[in-house]
């Protein structure tokens, strides 16, 4: 459907209210076991660049703020230049530790796939999937879903280290099947998520 | 710290991959009750712009993409295109609907900031803190923390229709507090998350 459709779905308002122009959907907030496990795997496996963080002694927790650029020059050397930088973002991932969960032997934390549902999955998109998932199998990655796997064959999704699903897709179509072979392999015998 | 400082925290990598240079954090996915309802809410009362939706009529599920952009010229008309360009952006949200949960009366859905925990929250950044929670109490929007509760008063949290907590933040600081008044209202003294 084209832009004006899905712009009129009910219960969407014809035009944003002007006072949300400048608004920013800046991060997202997930509960991590082992900060060092964590950006281990954020850095090293999916390319993110940790750029503040900020320890609550008291409430003995830890945050850090981590965004997916190519190019760190982007971001700004200043404590407090970087922390308004980072919260001006969109795409930012927010890790929150609680100190002392580190000493458990499995994460303390729900993915939320299972009961209770809720939150599903974060998604990074890849510039060739295919690549991107050789890579990861070659990292020693666990899957969630392997290219393969199902009848969705362009997703993937691989488990970080506390077990949350992130989703891996290009942009573009893996390959443009035949009309009569879209249809077949049918994306709507996907199982409910 | 400087940038140096949280480049080479413990875990972290000293700089990204090569291969991971075009990845883009694109997605974060909850599950919604109702879409109508959610889709007012995002568009609404935040500013999101519903950009491409999907029907999965055989599993019985439908998924919406929206981004938070002020200028809706910038999203393709073409329903290929934006499709491509929507899955290229940082800062997308996905919304899930399980045809038929908006019959039940309250959420199915957990927002895992209660046993069992995971993730957090979103958090959307706006110019003025202070102007947003008074426009959001005018339109009666339910807040989890306002500006003026604990110890942290330059956030709040609200919540959507399915009690996930979306914290609003502004970049610059609300007020510069002298350094002794700083340390005494200790941000350190935060619940645990």
């Amino acid at each position: 459907m084209p832009l004006s459709d899905v712009t009129s779905l009910p219960g969407v308002t014809v035009s944003p209210d002007i006072a949300t122009r400048r608004y920013v959907f800046n991060h997202t907030m997930i509960r991590v076991r082992d900060l060092a496990v964590s950006l281990d795997f954020y850095t090293r496996v999916l390319g993110f660049t940790p750029v503040y963080k900020q320890d609550f002694p008291a409430a003995a927790f830890t945050i850090v703020y981590l965004v997916l650029v190519g190019d760190r020059s982007v971001i700004p050397d200043d404590d407090a230049d970087r922390l308004r930088w980072v919260l001006a973002q969109p795409g930012v991932l927010e890790l929150t530790h609680n100190h002392g969960t580190e000493t458990l032997e499995a994460t303390p934390y729900h993915n939320g796939n299972s009961e209770p549902r809720g939150f599903g999955h974060l998604c990074v998109s890849v510039p060739d999937v295919t690549v991107a998932c050789a890579r990861f199998e070659a990292m020693g990655v666990p899957f969630q879903k392997r290219l393969t796997d199902g009848t969705m064959k362009h997703i993937a999704f691989i488990r970080d280290p506390d077990n949350y699903w992130i989703e891996l897709l290009q942009p573009t179509p893996l390959y443009e099947p035949p009309k009569e072979e879209a249809t077949k392999a049918g994306e709507d015998t996907k199982e409910a998520p």
